[in-house]
């Protein structure tokens, strides 16, 4: 592979909530996601999922709380656990997970989408 | 766990190719590390490894290439790919790898760190 800049990556898509694949570490895949607006409560049971603002603001709702991210801030939610990501303007966020996880987890429907390969 | 904000772990440490733990996914460490000048020739025969420049400017050399680095910018060093990392100013990285991960590899020798706990 060669190295992989973000903001070119970035820049070859538009679309929201429709992450890309931009790497890959063992079973892992690096992706990144453009997203506005509020998405779809849903959990994944079997694997946590890591989030790095790269642009914009994200709050991960929680049923608990909320955890509001900046760029440079990341969070990590727990396996099992509800969240509904929401982003008031347009926000680029950086997702690492096995390669198998669907971006709607358990709740499925029209968000759940293909993950397209940038690499 | 809280969210994590990048320059706030960085500004806990000053030392240079001592890598330190931030967050967890799964059994994978996130880890940021600070370096300057060269490493040491290594591989990790068991597991790639991803490397995202934070700040300042990576050349990871490998033998048959070097890729550099800028902020925002991301490789991943294949497993078993022998490389030897240097930054000629302080640099700022986001490593990710499974837990088990020994810094310098193969290698070992005085550089190999103990992973630091930030988060």
């Amino acid at each position: 592979m060669e190295a992989v800049n973000l903001d070119a990556m970035l820049a070859r898509f538009t679309e929201h909530w429709s992450p890309k694949k931009i790497a890959q570490i063992n079973d892992y895949d690096v992706r990144i996601v453009k997203v506005q607006g509020e998405f779809t409560w849903h959990r994944h049971t079997d694997t946590d999922e890591f989030f790095l603002v790269l642009d914009g603001q994200l709050t991960i709702q929680m049923r608990d709380r909320s955890v509001v991210l900046a760029p440079r801030e990341l969070f990590v939610v727990p396996r099992g656990a509800e969240h509904c990501p929401r982003a008031d303007v347009e926000t680029a966020v950086l997702l690492l997970e096995p390669g198998r996880v669907v971006n709607t987890g358990d709740a499925g429907g029209e968000l759940t989408a293909e993950v397209g390969e940038l690499a």
